[in-house]
């Protein structure tokens, strides 16, 4: 999704793809194959780019230690990175901050888990500090025999889970914004992201009924977060509303995320043109929405493994709705798509997203 | 620019390149090289493709010819094309369907266009009927004899001439529009576009205090003139406004136009995406503009040869300003970018624009 604004911008973009077709690699002309894990092939690709960054968190320690040893200049750098790579590492530096946090802890044993659960309340989050995702990697547990599994690995690799107190919010919000090496940063307004068995389906923006107080304080821990980790590129500060106003981070992304989504067709600078402005160091681009309200519908993969008959459908049934299809493989869950819609009425919008992603997915047929 | 929405779409596009460094070739992964009058080239290109579009007029008869020979299924059509492709084709049809042209005449001979003149008044306007663009083709004359060396050049090759009465327009607007070929249509508002030396330097969407009774008989005009002349993909309809509330028709263009690249940004759906929509008889999207005001600046190559710097500078001066660049070679006067701004105060909108566009130029340097 970088594709567009790159051309826009005049940015010559290349890709590391996963495979000849992956989906980046299909609008984007270089695109050099490669796994993100092989140290060779990262190398080789980063010594023809002037900037290198990430669509997601997984390149390895050591790959990113080579790039660097190699000279390679990244955005956002490992250093600023492993706060969204380890959730461990996020959880210290933000407490060390002031950021508000749920109560959390480090746990290698059934004891541990069993201590903190009888400390905050039953039942605790459980989380892998790396690697997990959309619900991945994440476990609700009433005790600590729960997470047995869990433990005896993570005592075999002497790496503690992470826990969290499960904590009573009102809803999921986020903060997105961009920070670049010059330390400019920009935020969009605070959204609503809702999310069905862990993964986010709706984006609401901004986010409804919020209270501005709060969304100043969100947004300026957003900042604060970006500036003190030195992020640079996007930064998605996931939160959860608590009662009488406050918030606690859930997790950090630093790429485009998809509580940004919106930004695409809902502000005058979207998420993948702000990311490649922030990790060049260009002036960065207003993020002033362009509507009273942008709603975006993830598509989840569904029962259509042919997904255009059905697009057809809803772009003739919509002409306003903007449908991005990721030109992915359809899995069950897999998120294929998303769905932007804006204007003035928020339950119209709500309605008609929620009725094309479905339409796309399958889950409705009229 | 039809790339970022095709990602966006879903849709494979390739495109048959003058060169390996064109531009669409920079961001297009399929560009195979080849002249657009190459029979064997575009033959081979449009064996691979599902629809053939065409980005300018110039595509010889016998190629389309030849494409049509070879079952290629071609929008705009050849039979639909001619009508841009040839001015004299253009106002035959035109008053023969009563749509409002200027007076006009073919010529061969010096006699016939001092016949002209003495009928419509002097000046007159002589074009080629073929290959003009941006002012190129045109000339305004005082005399027959002003004409004698395209005169006998259209002798030799008995190829007349279109002469035409200098209408008093009180300034140039432009309808904007896409057909599909199921029929379906769709206008943008109307636009005014600003003229410079005979290339447009600004356009204003939608045209200011324009009589809603003209915005409306302007678009029926147009969508007329797309269902009676068979027009697929975008139509852009580029009139006079005269004086008492009356318009004629000047040009046609069956692409997307200079007089709609304010929609990209402007417009829930841009022109790029809503010729694709079109051509590939996909439901069209809405025209609708997404702000009261977009103002849309040309930047001309000018002293800058490296444009990145100034670039960088309207970027910062403006974070609103949506920059588009070509990636085309700087060249004195040539189209190399555009610029985007919207919102709700006209005057402030065009001195953005102009003055981003101008700095890029290097026309002015504060």
């Amino acid at each position: 999704m970088c594709a567009a604004p790159a051309a826009e911008l005049g940015i010559t973009l290349s890709v590391l793809a996963e495979a000849p077709d992956a989906s980046a690699a299909l609008v984007i002309p270089s695109a050099p194959v490669g796994a993100h894990g092989d140290v060779d092939a990262v190398l080789a690709f980063a010594a023809e780019c002037d900037v290198v960054t990430f669509d997601h968190e997984h390149v390895p320690a050591d790959v990113l230690a080579a790039l660097a040893e190699a000279g390679a200049v990244m955005h956002p750098t490992p250093q600023a990175l492993v706060f969204a790579q380890d959730k461990l590492e996020m959880r210290e530096r933000l407490t060390a901050l002031g950021v508000p946090c749920p109560r959390w802890a480090r746990a290698l044993t059934v004891d541990e888990v069993t201590a903190f659960g009888d400390e905050v309340g039953w039942p605790v989050v459980a989380k892998t500090p790396r690697g997990g995702y959309d619900g991945k990697g994440v476990r609700v547990v009433a005790s600590g025999e729960e997470l047995h599994d869990w433990l005896d690995r993570a005592s075999a690799e002497d790496s503690p889970l992470l826990l969290e107190e499960k904590v009573p919010f009102t809803r999921e919000i986020a903060v997105l914004l961009a920070r670049s090496p010059s330390g400019q940063a920009a935020a969009w307004p605070v959204v609503e992201t809702v999310q069905t068995d862990g993964i986010c389906t709706e984006v609401i923006a901004p986010a409804p009924d919020l209270d501005p107080d709060l969304a100043a304080r969100a947004t300026e821990a957003g900042l604060r977060i970006a500036g003190e980790l030195g992020v640079t590129g996007v930064l998605a500060v996931e939160m959860f509303e608590l009662p009488g106003g406050e918030f606690v981070v859930n997790e950090l992304a630093m790429r485009p995320h998809n509580s940004g989504h919106w930004s695409m067709d809902g502000a005058v600078t979207g998420q993948f043109e702000q990311h490649l402005r922030a990790v060049l160091d260009l002036p960065l681009g207003s993020p002033r929405p362009r509507h009273p309200w942008t709603v975006m519908g993830n598509v989840l993969g569904g029962h259509h493994t042919e997904l255009y008959p059905a697009y057809r459908h809803v772009m003739a049934r919509d002409p306003e709705i903007k449908a991005h299809l990721y030109g992915k493989g359809v899995r069950p869950g897999r998120k294929i798509g998303h769905v932007n819609v804006s204007g003035d009425s928020l339950t119209d919008l709500r309605a008609r997203a929620r009725h094309a992603a479905d339409y796309i997915e399958g889950a409705v047929t009229e």
